[in-house]
């Protein structure tokens, strides 16, 4: 039995940053989700790749214990993806996307698979994250990830999904463009509305903020040096995040900040190397570490300020 | 005997942000920041004001009980400013600056106030500024601020005043200009080696850090609706974490910590209000409210990550 079911998709990525380059290297949604959660859980995905996959990646996974029984080879070519990052790394401009095998993808669930105590969708078609809900008993928890193409173009399909998930993890942008609202409070209150119990708003390098019933909270990322390349940060995020909520077992106030907290911790290790390479490079005293590093940046607050009256 | 002594202006501006306008309000660093610190320790004001200036808006500072006496009344204007802030509040445009008696401002400190256990050197001229620390007695701790104006234009009368100061109060894109790091990390590690043996960078409304001997902390700003006019927003957090500073006595990592939530929770007042009506709205309750707002937000993070082994 696997703790956490991730759908999405694995993928060759060609990248180019200011910092360097890499052309074809292991990248995709549940890729970095399920590296970054397996830290915390035991992690199971379901995902499609394409004749030219290299079994050296699919090695990588099972490296980590990860069940890859649920990778499907299929006739074709690996989805690929090419982006150039701007200067700041806070813009990137798509190159090239060829979908290949992800093109038909439709995400079948094997048996041994289908009661999962938490489900990650990560970033594909709405419709097709709706059927993976559909062929699955209902889990503990389902956490999702959108984009602002899906938002645009698959809103109907979309809002089905959201009233079937439990925690929803986006950026800001996506947030304001999903609810029509610039301030993330209002934003995060419609969305919830649509059927999430709970919303992750990921600020980039600021941070992530979640709102959930009775209880709001706010991280900031760490400051890092060494930054060179944001892909599959958002993903790393999402593992670290849900890693620790199935970890735990429990979604209070405490329990939710600590998933937070590792989610930023998990991102953080991506973001200092190409693709997969800083995130591979995290152990788990390097994981300890950063994590009592954020602690303690923010940790600390007094909560007695020495007003002068009142 | 007031405990912090501010230096700096008393201004009247003219903004207008998409949320609305006023004109000729009472406004300037020393006002902001007084009021702000004012909630936590007693404060003195030497500034200059015109001979137009309103003796009801000085009777503002009275109220709060700040020591007004070294206020200068000065044949002329009062110094005005006037802007025009963008859709999102990040970017303003100068629409005019008429210096008035401030055009030959020479701060004359007070004889009973040479001796100011703590001292705020608001954003004027880094030569006035190094004249005031000049003509009093060393204190406990000298906090700065400063603007790209100086920075680009006084370089090296700066750079004097920077090895005169303790703590110095900035904004992430200052840092970057002063130090020529794009980082934050190695930019305030330029500019400590500079002097301050502390450095605050502020981040808008993504929140600050403080970087000093040991120690670095980092926290968010508070989620806020209603954001009208951010002018004055620097001065009151300024305002919130020198008053803290003072009144705690110590620079431990724990009191620098609320230190920066007492200002990031002052300039949360400052911003929902034009001018100065919303930190004058600010009263000891709202700001405790504001203050465990903040520190539920963050404070919680549980130091025990569920790591699967390791």
């Amino acid at each position: 039995m696997s703790s956490i079911l991730a759908v999405g998709s694995i993928a060759y990525d060609t990248v180019e940053t200011p910092f360097g380059s890499r052309e074809d290297v292991l990248a995709g949604s549940v890729t970095y989700f399920s590296v970054a959660a397996s830290h915390f859980v035991p992690v199971a995905v379901v995902a499609a790749i394409g004749e030219d996959f290299r079994e050296e990646d699919l090695g990588i996974l099972k490296s980590r214990g990860i069940d890859v029984s649920g990778v499907e080879r299929l006739p074709g070519r690996t989805f690929r993806w090419a982006a150039r990052y701007s200067e700041d790394l806070n813009d990137r401009e798509t190159l090239s996307t060829e979908l290949g095998v992800f093109a038909d993808f439709k995400p079948a669930i094997p048996e041994k698979h289908r009661k999962p105590p938490y489900l990650f969708l990560g970033n594909i078609d709405p419709g097709l994250q709706m059927q993976v809900c559909e062929s699955v008993e209902r889990p503990r928890l389902v956490a999702c990830d959108t984009m602002n193409f899906w938002i645009e173009g698959r809103r109907e399909a979309l809002l089905r999904t959201l009233g079937a998930i439990d925690l929803l993890i986006i950026n800001d942008e996506e947030a304001r463009m999903l609810s029509g609202e610039a301030n993330l409070i209002p934003a995060a209150k419609k969305i919830r509305a649509l059927g999430p119990r709970s919303i992750v708003i990921k600020r980039g390098e600021y941070g992530a903020a979640i709102f959930t019933e009775g209880f709001t909270g706010l991280l900031p990322a760490l400051l890092l040096e060494g930054v060179v390349d944001p892909t599959g940060a958002g993903d790393s995020f999402a593992g670290g995040m849900l890693g620790v909520l199935a970890a735990l077992g429990t979604t209070d106030a405490p329990s939710l900040l600590l998933a937070l907290a590792a989610g930023t911790v998990m991102a953080s290790f991506t973001v200092q190397g190409f693709g997969m390479e800083g995130l591979l490079g995290a152990t788990p005293g390097a994981i300890r570490r950063r994590h009592a590093e954020l602690a303690s940046l923010v940790g600390a607050v007094p909560r007695d300020l020495p007003l002068a009256r009142g």
